[in-house]
């Protein structure tokens, strides 16, 4: 018998991937999956990947959830306060949503528009201090899966004083789970394969989460969809501000993550050899004609990026194992 | 302590799988990978997505095979039976490649050329008494991806008396990872991505092993290489011979099967969502203007279709329990 | 000054397409294109690759339309004969919607449902007897994308009684464009991307047309959606009736025509090489095993399967080249 | 009797493209297609979406190509001084490789090793002074794909004095058929497909080129492998000067340009809308949260990133209309 675990928002790409590694989880028992339109369907029916789990999606409220240990709340942004607050307290929860992650309201105010709900610890364990914050926690805000990927190449630099966290320009595409499953017409396979499209450009909402998680003070950020599934991979360019070896200083950060591995020189990350995994992959060195630091991440959004970053952030939440139920190693080709 | 296995072959496709495979299977240890051009890299230098996993491919010999308790063969075509034969006797073998799996050797020798080495037991566990043969061989000869797909969809059909064995047509369309990782100009993603390419038409090799396995006495098949790295599709139709129900039959010779699914009536098998996975989806219906059975199977060519095949059959050999290590869901999207 | 054309449903991809033909059709002159709720944008904000093409797209109605000598039709099936049947008699139009296609109205109403609208010269050139009657017609309706790549494989052989036309099996899979521009979440990106989904098995709308036009008495297909954009790969396969050769039957029947392309012997046809075209490619073979005809045939089910197709009959109607402004050749890769 | 072109290095996806412009061009005759190992082959097998083109390559060398008025050569980078030198002085060349791009040897040397073979007029009509140039010349280098889609992004700015030529940063997302046609590893489809994968980060040999056609004096570009066959994305950020809008500043330069858009404000430039044609689609913001300015650029980097580009730069020097056999519209979905 198991810890008791349900997942809010079970019919998007966020919760079909927290339902599979939760049915894949040695610890963890499902006793719910909700969804709004989809309540009532089998969850085979809307994830077909799942055929075999034997489940019925149950409506979105707090009775239905309430019944287990931890809650994961994987819904639209903008809708986790409202149900959080009606959990009780003694139920923990990992919101994968962008509601509790930012410490400032404002900036809230200014990219997502409307009330800011409140500050959660911040759910990326790889940061100083994050992992025994998140064991210690009841609520946890999940990163969102541009800042997961963007943070654990630039903050190990910034906080090592090597790159100026006022010239930090990032490129980062993403694979269209990223985007959701709504159906619109600039998501549809016809619009996206083949095609390299940029969107947001010059204001994109994960600005602040991104800084605040990183320690940048001034970020021009540039997101793409590029025409795969899952994946994303950030080119993270900075000034640096010493001689120091932008690798090493990865290096020295993660030597002990089992999720997230600095590449042997002369490697670069590439997003497909982390699909269905929960690692990042790094990779760091100088350019010659500018002299930039540039730093590439890869990661599956929808694992380090969203369910697979939820799952060990529950693991340390529940005591248990961190690594438990999540693989290191990508589904490839 | 595990069972020891090792894998030959271990820098193409199917040989990357069984690694993943291994590396997350709770009683198996991995003792040694071997490769020919690739012998002396890193695995993770072959295998970007195992990056984590620390090892070093060795070269394809007896001597480095013979410490394990099984060896799993990836091999090309026709490689197989002289190194088996370097294998003690004590080493149970299960072979990925083609070489032991007909009975009849000149429709090896038709469809291959050379001599025919031998016949193995048949590594697909849900066909009639073959679960208890191949618990009990020594050597197994795993299904081809293409045979392992059209025989779960046909196989019942014909045993049923539903099925006009001389009269079956199947269009089966594979993921590139089916076609192997040797660099070919036909295999370049440029040429690849946006089209459907008919190959082997009027004469697949595959052809003598599906019949023997489905029972099929006349069998027309065309392959189509398709623009996704994994998956087959095939779509098998056969002349009915009674009145009887082609769904009705799937579902009687699968209930109790871990791994292969009927699908729902109305849900019809995708490829996506047997992708990482050991699961092969099936369904079926009658055609309202011919009349002829329509069967669509789906599975992951590197799963089903191969390296999780071969870690089933391994397990039943082993006295494992039979869905160690596998997963019955895929990684979607 | 040249033909005044117009095209209503331009929003969509046969739409788009056809205003990429007429832009760059040495003889013909865009005088309006309309749509529905996107009624009022420019073009390129709809179709960007259409950017530097100064138009607005006006409303669907016949005030706007009537001031061409010939309108294309591009609407949703069932939708042409209202509209049709406002526009004045000296305007000649080509219907790419289903609406006209059918001589059979019980056919009709089975797989379409709803009252039969007509009959209209059929628009497929290459079939005996079809040039002259569409150059004679103020009204032709357009193949449709699946009817034309199996009909163009299929006829002669039925034709030249080589292939049984109560036994004929097909498989064809069909790029997303076919599927139209709605937003669908069966359509998304994330969902189409890695793979081959069958869709309307046993019963599609489009079998009555294909038998009509072929000559088939009984037909099964399966149509699958593949990740692809573009393109119409047919596996056709019949019961030969007797010792012919099927290339040479498709040879005989082609050897005039500017875009049926037989392949030496040898070479198979593929999507990728008509993407953009209004090209199909055939070949043809017996199958070693079962002795059926097996005959493939690739085309752009927006080329030569819809706005390709329906400028070459609006030229034929116009008295001008028949291949003006229409491309043999390819855009590949 | 149009105008004798040649294609040297046909087999190639630059030279089948080049035959494809040729052979819709209503000017040019194409008179010789060369190639190396492919030398003997029709066309059409070696590029099966020309087929229909009667035409067989012959060898590469002198001899073959001198009886035409132009010859563009497609060779692999080093490969063009050795046969430019023996043609005659009377037959114009366009030469769509590195060797004659770049003024210092110095670059050169440390980017692409070897003896520098000299400087061309650079063929990218829409820089200062450029188009007469051209029209002057009988030697032309055409531009690389990344250069001109970076340059055209970039000059106007730094011509104005809005953008810091020496903080320049560049992501820029790549095709595969940027990667030519040679059968390797890391460019099979199994590899790319789903895969965004960072290559030569930190050191790419174009930056020279980039640098001295644009005005940069210090660039940061890293370059990634897309999975699509066709296009260019590059993100281009550079500190801001002063006060001007960048946007306003690329109407300025490129408002009389047929092929050069600056899309509306909202519009981001995607690949997809130029596949095909000899467009390069803009746009342009300052990033609110750093100040920077980010102009995105999209090409097809077979269109205007060499194919069309070449036959531009030819119909210039032919002078004929410089739009001649090319297409502002592309090819989507």
């Amino acid at each position: 018998m198991g810890i008791r675990v349900a997942v809010a928002g079970a019919s998007g790409y966020a919760g079909g991937e927290l339902l599979r590694l939760i049915a894949g989880h040695p610890e963890l028992d499902l006793v719910a999956a909700t969804a709004h339109t989809q309540a009532g369907s089998p969850v085979a029916a809307v994830h077909p990947q799942l055929t075999g789990l034997d489940l019925v999606l149950g409506a979105t409220d707090a009775a239905t959830l309430s019944d287990a240990d931890l809650v994961f709340l994987a819904l639209p942004h903008g809708q986790s306060a409202a149900l959080a607050a009606q959990l009780p307290a003694g139920v923990k929860v990992v919101d994968l949503g962008a509601d509790f992650r930012l410490r400032d309201g404002d900036a809230w105010g200014r990219y997502y528009g409307g009330t800011h709900a409140g500050t959660w610890t911040y759910g990326l364990p790889e940061l100083p201090g994050h992992r025994a914050a998140i064991a210690a926690s009841d609520r946890v805000a999940n990163t969102g899966c541009y800042a997961a990927t963007i943070t654990l190449a630039l903050a190990p630099l910034i906080a090592a004083g090597l790159a100026d966290p006022a010239d930090v320009v990032v490129v980062a595409s993403s694979g269209t789970s990223g985007a959701g499953r709504s159906a619109k017409v600039n998501l549809l396979a016809s619009e996206v394969m083949g095609d390299l499209s940029p969107y947001k450009v010059g204001a994109h909402q994960h600005v602040p989460e991104i800084k605040q998680a990183s320690g940048a003070t001034s970020l021009s950020m540039t997101p793409v969809l590029a025409p795969m599934p899952r994946g994303i991979l950030a080119t993270v360019t900075a000034r640096p501000l010493g001689p120091g070896d932008p690798r090493e200083a990865l290096q020295n950060a993660y030597a002990e993550e089992p999720f997230v591995h600095v590449l042997p020189t002369g490697s670069w990350p590439h997003t497909a050899a982390t699909a269905g995994s929960n690692s990042c992959h790094l990779q760091a060195t100088l350019d010659v004609d500018s002299g930039r630091i540039v730093v590439v991440s890869a990661l599956d959004n929808l694992g380090k990026g969203a369910a697979g970053q939820a799952v060990q952030c529950a693991n340390l939440m529940l005591g248990l194992p961190e690594t438990a139920g999540l693989s290191v190693f990508g589904v490839a080709p």
